[in-house]
């Protein structure tokens, strides 16, 4: 078995993982924590978990993390924090999936930008995987420091993917309004969140200035292989979880593709990919199809020379915690479905 | 025009009163405060009331509220607090209409005990008069300090104090189950108002421990005539607003009224209660039917010998500002539906 | 008092006509009609008017409609069954609000195409106003026949004319995301309504072929006084009501205007709109400020080159009774706001 | 492996069945049937199953059900459309689960009272167990007939049970205020459960007169040993899943058990019932506990002389689909919680 540590172990993202690994037939949860005030039993917490799992988080110095013996430790914690804890594990000789931006962007002077906040371990931006096993399965098959993608880059690169890399040069412009479900926004209280400000409501925020703009025009770009600079626009939705963006591309010459083409683009684009499920012609996918699942739906449709795709996750899982354990499987060897079905 | 000052206005019946005042004929406000950090445009804060109302609310002392020239003043305001502020304005010669608990309770100790805090304005417990029109419309018009009936007690008390009025002594047992919209627990950030957190949930609080308890057993004694314990259970619902209350009443001896006869005591009783609504017998009200209204709606049914009310208000309008601008009318002579229709 | 009769008043939009005419200073309910199986108390149909509004609604053949004594009727009827009523009250003087799109499209080909309907009475199209007061108010003052826009149109319509008067003829293209509440398909039963279906989900539907699309292609071509097909996309979402329309505009040249620029274009050509509310740079509206009111709220931001405008309104509103209120208002020469602040 | 068919599989029951077995170690599904127009895949009807589970279903006669190769049957039918199905099943001897009420009620007459319909197959009553796991396991174990118990009954009888053995005798009244989600209604247009019609909204129905009443009851008195009436109030609630019951219970003498003593009668009651979670003193379960899971969360509370206890399932697992599957593992000789944890 597999021994693994979870920290942020409270946050949605870290008990959405706990919960994945308690079903995972290879794992053994193998220590916890979180930057709690007292120690408090998780099934305390999160009442679903009494009887299922009892243990007791608290909140723990590195130095004790590192006495546990583990083979692979989940970093749920928020930007900036992870690249403080990243390079003790990894200097352990454990490999290490990292669920915050930290390590996922190339570029060192776009981090520190979009995340205000002055990288403090350079040296191993260069070693990290982006984990988006759709893309790039065999590095992650090799490495030690695994960049887990953000739930909006998922659900938009995953959209775009097989047209950047069928079409890219012809590709001139994107745009991807996201919808999003509250849980993205972690498990904090804040007005903006409670109930009676969300039920019946709806807003765009960040418009073109999210931080996890340059994380998708990074892969966009790369798949194309040009630049791509996407107008990234995301709406919080009154629902709990889930992401359905839509996501519009123009050409740069007469798009006379059908709709049919384009969708075996896709089919074969991910033939070998068990977690996407791309939509026949004339039918869109919801978010319902995809809610507590590690499935990334895809539906596609010509509106004049437009295409126009549908792409919906569930943010805590395809967008976090499901591919987390997902990567977890291709990075130790596992069955890729491993505890996610 | 009646000159008044709104302080709490940045709560969630303070914006309530204040979009009340706006549509009020005899009405103009004077001033506001707000427990805030810095001044904001209220329109800002609340862009409903963009254009409508642009004035900036701040926190303003005791002193410079009583600079203003104002006849009445809401105290939409913390129990605990309004006794501090209540006491200045009364004082000065102007009407006040307290939306806490502070001085709706007969019994001090009662209200020492339920609200843990020491009471410090005892001398004005007896000029108080609890403001529930439907029974003390006459105190109501000759007072200068009005105590706001809580939300739970305003569907509870109203749901009952024609039986306790008509069949008190035979009364032997009341269990109050209450189901509330979010709204009820304040305008403030916490994890268990999180949307993600009480969408598709519900759960009981306070069993029988409420601090709203006191208050409505005061009110069932007073209308029966004798000592009335219920036993009150209130719910937190996936709802913005609004409280249905299931009451369920036993007798100390054979209950052989007819449903039709009890629901002639309730049209009786209100008849010139303009916004109590009896349902007729085998119809019930809903939550939706009194939303955004300052109705109380009631219905009647009999299951075996216990008589079943159920009762709907909005919590923040027959709950809290609208009963409060009901009651201002009533105080002030105008009509007891202006502004409220 | 003006005279005034509602046909469909048992579905969304004709209840809400009536709540605003019974708040209305200068207008009597003159006459209903609904497709309904036998006589309704309108209070039984819809609690919240109980001893408000207790009329009987029945299924009233034209010619019954036709002896009730009125000066306008609102035709809050489906799209093919407003045109065969209208005629008939034109006829007899009466003034006619129709909320169906039957009036809307200027060329009949487009109508028949999109409702896959024969129009039965071309000759009243040309007569017909297009009924969005912030474009249209000196001809809406003049007309018998009004055709009230569509919810999506309005917001769309409203979000993008200052934008294509000023500079029209340098845009190159139009994606207008919409989301909105479930209201906006009408008060009936269907599988993918129930709460269990639209809870925490959401959908796209109709990309590109919506029947709104050529409603608001026609108004933006005829602002920008050149030819415009903005791609159109709704969402269905879990929401009762309100649209958010996500406005995507490019330029067929360097975009060197200045957000703020744009925004004074916006407050200029709508300075004497009353329902409309142009927000500062850096602000957004969200649906929650136009919630229950008349409004229409822009707020506008720059994203590249790309214009980004959120326009929200109340799809029952000002996207149908309230609009059909005002129009009424500039149509009889009361105040435009009576009735609807 | 077991062969199963299901009968009802586009229900929202029937689907949950679905999922569960196709997660079960021991089964396979042999068949399925619906009462549907046309033949439709699975994963068309339900997106979620897409690549999961694409079998077609089909409105299939009893006799093309009988043709398949199975060893048991699941009745995810109407009440009066199981009776019909079930003795085909038995005879071909094959083990039958009904979700039904159709077998539930040991007293024919008060079926055909609740119900309102002639019972067809009396003979069967009497050979049928009630499919409650936690009390009765051994004759679940020989039975061939399984009436699995309704969502309501599950939560009711499972909060009393402990306490009718341990003190029926002293028990005067017990009154349950059920607060359930929408899916109880089963998956079928109307109406009242439209998103815009339940949203922030709830209401009571069926006030002491609910079908489910009389299998409440039944099981209360047999745990009792002597004649129980409850009176059970049902509330419809915003909610897609899940059942909260407020159970209130009074005595016929003095109530001088401590809390702390019936929270130990209920442990040792459920000491061997995996489902089943009681929550110690001062804390109380949330239907989020519960949600997607097979457990019945049981809190209790004292509040004066009165005991409360609080009830929580999610109707469609352990109030439906869970438990006919657990009554499944049961009847076979599986692990009781096989495929449920």
């Amino acid at each position: 078995m597999l021994k693994v540590i979870v920290c942020g172990a409270t946050g949605y993202t870290g008990v959405e993982i706990i919960k994945l690994l308690l079903k995972h037939p290879e794992v053994k949860i193998a220590g916890m924590s979180a930057k709690i005030d007292k120690p408090v039993k998780m099934s305390d917490e999160f009442p679903e978990l009494k009887g299922i799992f009892d243990e007791v988080v608290e909140d723990k110095s590195i130095q004790d993390l590192l006495k546990i013996d583990a083979d692979l430790v989940f970093l749920a914690l928020p930007h900036t924090v992870s690249m403080e804890f990243a390079p003790h594990f990894l200097k352990k000789g454990m490999k290490v999936i990292d669920l915050s931006a930290d390590f996922r962007l190339d570029d060192l002077s776009v981090y520190e930008k979009s995340y205000k906040h002055k990288h403090s371990f350079k040296e191993y931006i260069g070693t990290a995987v982006y984990g988006l096993p759709e893309l790039y399965k065999d590095k992650i098959k090799k490495t030690k420091l695994l960049a887990n993608p953000g739930c909006f880059p998922t659900a938009s690169i995953l959209s775009l993917a097989p047209l950047m890399d069928k079409i890219g040069q012809a590709i001139s412009d994107v745009i991807i309004d996201a919808k999003t479900g509250v849980t993205g926004a972690g498990r904090k209280a804040a007005l903006a969140f409670h109930f009676s400000e969300l039920s019946d409501n709806m807003w765009a925020y960040k418009v073109g200035a999210h931080q996890h703009a340059p994380e998708i025009n990074q892969e966009l770009s790369k798949a194309a292989k040009k630049n791509i600079t996407a107008l990234f626009v995301p709406h919080l939705s009154p629902m709990k979880r889930g992401i359905l963006a839509t996501v519009y591309v123009s050409m740069n010459k007469k798009n006379d593709f059908a709709c049919a083409d384009i969708i075996k683009w896709y089919k074969a684009f991910y033939k070998n990919a068990p977690f996407v499920r791309i939509y026949e012609e004339g039918t869109l996918p919801k978010i319902s199809g995809v809610l507590n699942s590690n499935f990334c739906d895809i539906g596609i449709a010509k509106a004049g020379e437009k295409i126009v795709i549908i792409s919906c996750i569930d943010n805590l899982l395809k967008g976090a915690a499901g591919q987390a354990v997902q990567n977890m499987n291709i990075m130790c060897g596992f069955k890729e479905e491993a505890g996610l079905l």
